[in-house]
C-alpha cells in the first residue's frame, strides 16, 4: 500500500513524492465530513454542484489572463497557491462524489482511454 | 516509486481491476495527446475551461431530477455509464491541467486536509 | 408596450429591430412551460444549475480556439448558430430563474452598473 | 424605440424605476469598460468564461440548500442581495459577450422559443 503523501506544496514530476492514493484521499474526507456531521449535504445532487462551482472558481484565476499569461502563472507566489487551492477542491468534490455513487474514477479514466485509443487511431 | 493503489475503495458491480496510479493516468494522458498532436490546444487556460466544461456535463445529468432521484442514479445502467463517461473526462482534464503546469494534484488535496483539520477542528 | 421582436436571425446594433422585451420573453417562457406541464422541475436551485450548464455549453464552442479564432467566430455559419443557440439557452434560464424568484434582472443589473461607476470612478 | 418595459415583475421595496432595455444597459455596460480601458479583456472567449464563471457564483448560493429552502432564498435579505448581484453579474457578462460578437439575444431567443413551439407541440 503506498504511505501518505507529504504534505509540503506540489512538485513537479521529477522527483516527486510518491502520491497520495485516491482511496487514502477518500477515507480522509469523508471522516472530515462525518466528524462534522456535514454528510447530510453531501448528495450526489449537490456534490456534483459544489464540483462544478469549483471547477469554475479555478478558470476564474485565468479568466482575464492571455495565454503567454496563463502559462507563467506558476511563477507567480500569490497565484500558485489559489491555483493549488482550486485543484484541491476540485479534486475533493469529484472523490466525494465517486465515494457517494460508488464510482472508481482512475478506473473509470482508464477505461475510457483504452476506449479512445480505439476511436482515434495513430 | 509509489505503488499502483490497492482497490480497498469502491468498486463498481463488476469487480474491476486495481486502478491506475495519477501519474500512470498522467503518462497514458500525456502520450495519447503527443501521439496525435493534440497538446498545442493544451495550454492552461484551454484545459481549465474544458475542465469546468465537463464538470458541468456532469451536473446536468442531475440538474431536472430529485434528491432522490439522484441518490438512485447508478441503478440505472444508461445514466450510470454517462456518470461515469462525465467522472472519467473531469479527471482527464484536472489531470492534464496539473502535468501542463506541474501541480500534484494529490499532495495538494493532502495538504489542503491538513490545514482544514487545524480550522474546523472537531 | 413594444412589440415582439421579428424571429429573424440576431443582428449587428446598427439598424436592429426592436429588442423582445425581457418581460414578454418570460411569458411566453412561462406559457410554453406551463402548457407542458414542466413547472415541476423548475425550481430555483435547478433552474440555476441549468443556466450553469448552458453558460458552460457556450463557453464550450470557444475552448481550443486561440483569441484570433474567437473574435473571427460569427464569420462561420455553423459556429455562429451555435452561439445563438447557446445564448438563447443561457438568456431562458435566466429568465426563468427570475421569473420563479421573483427578480428583476434589468433593474439588477441597472443598479449594480450606479454602484460600480461610484466604486470605479474614472 | 421600443419603450421601457413595465415592471410588472419584482421590484426593490424602493420602488425602482421601469427596467432599462437590453440595449440601453449594453451602451452603460460598454461605456463604463471603455472609460477605463478594460475593452482589451474582453475577448468573446474571455467574456463566455466570465460568464461560466458568473453563473456558477449564482449556483454557489444555492449549493448546500434542500429545494424548500431554496424556494424561500428571496425571504433572508443577505441571501436576496447575493442573488440579486449575481443575477446582475450574469447579464452584464451575457449582455458583454453579445455586444462584442454582433448577437441581438432577445431576437436568438424569440426565434428558439417560436422553433421549440413547433418541435414540442401541445
Amino acid at each position: 500500500m503506498s504511505s501518505s503523501s507529504s504534505p509540503t506544496a506540489s512538485r513537479t514530476a521529477a522527483g516527486r513524492p510518491p502520491a497520495a492514493e485516491l482511496a487514502a484521499l477518500q477515507r480522509r474526507l469523508a471522516d472530515f465530513a462525518v466528524a462534522r456531521d456535514w454528510g447530510q449535504y453531501h448528495t450526489p445532487k449537490n456534490l456534483a454542484a459544489a464540483l462544478s462551482v469549483e471547477a469554475s472558481e479555478l478558470l476564474e484565476i485565468f479568466q482575464w489572463l492571455t495565454p503567454e499569461q496563463s502559462q507563467r502563472i506558476m511563477t507567480e507566489p500569490d497565484q500558485a497557491a489559489r491555483v493549488e487551492d482550486e485543484v484541491a477542491d476540485v479534486l475533493a468534490y469529484l472523490l466525494q462524489f465517486c465515494q457517494v455513487l460508488g464510482v472508481d474514477a482512475s478506473a473509470a479514466l482508464s477505461a475510457k482511454i483504452d476506449r479512445n485509443e480505439g476511436r482515434f487511431p495513430v
